[in-house]
């Protein structure tokens, strides 16, 4: 599938920014600027991309077809507030900022969230990432539906109320998963064990949820109800109050949906 | 590498024990003979290895080498009190036990412990997983490790102290990630959303960290400091008020995680 060439300006410099605008590129749309706040970040992604960079908004390249904000969520706003886009088609990449924020700085406007945890050090196949896709008008929804089906092979609209559902569902499962990860980290380097004694577990645990829900695949004290082992465990962390209260909170949580499993 | 054949008996019938004793048989050592207080299992497994079972303790085959008790750890003490292994060399395969259990109740005894999340319906490639030895004498030690390694590329002699730490450490990074899972699925599903977005995702964060530390891999509103959306976040949480507790807990864990890491 061939779409229309845009001319895209980026609007951030931060992990989604990078990945995003390689992407784009690469598909053969012309970045014609990035901006940022920060000097060192345009500078760096511009870098990258062979491309201008500025971090006056005033002098933001007017001549885009498409203008991609990609910045921490809680700059979006005050962001608009001093920039209108007019009618030029203008996006945002947030899991949790409705599409509404448009409203009142620009007439054609929509979102491309890509679902995917999205790091400097690390490249991505853009192909197998999601991306969840809302847009004010029929039109403006083709031409971001387009450029979506371009880089991912998963695209899908989701509206806004969906997407705050999604992106929370998102952090537990992104975020909070590697919390664990963190913790367990944590303790073992407390004890001088090295850490990629748990990779094989960690994958296994990733690919399991492939073939079965998370619910059928739970193993491990809580979900056997191992109390010996569960208080032996909070026996272990007690230098760790912190965590404690993880352990004891998750531990419920799992027994909590084993339960409703079983009925 | 080649090691005497074990004749081998099995006490216990759930998931490790499938695994561990299908592949040790693979391996060429002789099951004689699946035990399990529970008949159903016990024939269950007695008749994927083609071999006899019993669901009566006092029937257990005296003939074996090794006996592998692989159990719940809460029902390993009251069957060694049951029963009294003489010199027959006897293991258990679990991570929170102490090797000291034996005492009293066999002269040659050790722990096998493969640190993996095993389930029936899922095959495992036994080479990967971890596999923690100890062993009460240097000659037992010799045996277990000899038999560790032909089913595995990666033994490794592990006190009953540093296999406490490193369970607790896998259940935080296996069972309480999958709970992270549990927790998107469910509040995927409450809204009509399907859990399959977010693996890609889940595949990521889990690579991810073979390449650099989880404190470092961390991504999301809370190692962001992005309050709004985590007040967002604890606003659609109301109907789960045990997902808002853990939803809080965590992002406090990972901001002070990031703050160690940030100094």
């Amino acid at each position: 599938m061939s779409t229309k060439r845009l001319k895209i300006v980026f609007l951030g410099a931060g992990n989604v920014a990078t990945h995003l605008s390689k992407a784009l590129q690469k598909a053969g749309h012309p970045i014609l600027q990035i901006y940022s706040r920060t000097e060192k970040s345009a500078k760096e992604l511009a870098m990258q991309l062979n491309v201008p960079y500025t971090f006056n908004l005033s002098d933001l390249n007017e001549e885009a077809d498409l203008y991609v904000i990609s910045i921490s969520d809680k700059a979006i706003e005050p962001l608009l507030a001093q920039k209108d886009f007019g009618t030029k088609l203008v996006i945002h990449t947030s899991g949790s900022i409705s599409m509404g924020v448009f409203k009142g700085h620009a007439s054609n406007y929509g979102v491309f969230y890509p679902l995917q945890t999205f790091s400097k050090f690390k490249e991505i196949d853009f192909k197998k990432v999601p991306v969840c896709i809302e847009a004010n008008t029929r039109e403006n929804e083709e031409i971001l539906l387009a450029v979506a089906r371009e880089l991912s092979d998963n695209v899908q609209l989701v509206s806004s109320q969906q997407r705050e559902i999604i992106h929370v569902a998102a952090v537990f499962a992104c975020n909070f998963s590697n919390q664990m990860y963190a913790i367990a980290d944590k303790l073992l380097k407390e004890h001088g064990l090295p850490f990629n004694i748990l990779l094989p577990l960690i994958n296994e645990t990733a690919e399991k949820i492939k073939i079965t829900s998370p619910v059928e695949a739970q193993t491990g004290p809580a979900a056997r109800g191992d109390q010996n082992v569960i208080d032996n465990h909070l026996k272990l962390l007690t230098n760790f109050p912190e965590f404690q209260k993880i352990y004891s909170f998750v531990t419920e949580s799992i027994q909590s949906l084993q339960e409703t499993r079983n009925k």
